[in-house]
């Protein structure tokens, strides 16, 4: 069951910059910026209200979020919607002939996660996570 | 102030095809799917926890979303995130030196709103509203 957006994240060239736009217009400070290195991203996490706004820079150019900006440019690049279970989930959604990207969860930012094809939810990259 | 995420946008070209891939997806019903004349768009709109997805199918070609759709192709269209006063917040906004679409609130779907430019935002539309 989907129970929640977790966060919108969006792609940014450089993320000194996304924070400097971010906190203005936001009005708040990031709550933390961290290096991933596995998923080759730094990200910036915001705490608005009831969800996080993300900012993710790829840090290699063999990246989704480089070839979503090259191709691209900034802005959106996921919705991460909160499940109880993202295996089941996962699953799940492949039963009702979603395409997935990931077949099972793996550990992310967000906490236990997999994403969806964008070709099977009218070009929106959507991320299932589940809390860890 | 900025308060709370109200909803994501997502552009579709056919609202009854972007109902049934957000039905199935989901696993809930759509709110409700209304026309709004005014901004020559059709609307659905799905509570999902925290917050509200919200797809959108223009009616006419001259309008900001079917040119989106005719660019970039079905995807997310705008971040809507809800402030105490309209009118305030947007010239609040213009005087931190963020550029905007429209420098007065007008009635929408999610009630008084206005929206910056993405210029400003990097590359994300975002919309302002004040709930009435």
């Amino acid at each position: 069951m989907i129970k929640n957006v977790n966060h919108v994240a969006i792609a940014v060239k450089n993320i000194d910059e996304g924070l400097r736009t971010f906190e203005n217009l936001l009005g708040i400070k990031a709550a933390y910026v961290k290096e991933v290195p596995d998923q080759k991203i730094k990200a910036a996490m915001f705490h608005v209200g009831n969800m996080e706004i993300e900012l993710i820079q790829p840090t290699a150019p063999d990246t989704g979020v480089a070839k979503f900006l090259e191709s691209r440019g900034e802005g959106v690049h996921h919705i991460c919607l909160e499940v109880d279970e993202v295996d089941n989930e996962l699953q799940a959604m492949a039963a009702k002939g979603i395409e997935l990207i990931d077949k099972k969860g793996r550990m992310g930012l967000a906490g236990k996660i997999g994403f969806l094809h964008p070709k099977s939810t009218k070009g929106v990259l959507i991320e299932l996570a589940q809390k860890v």
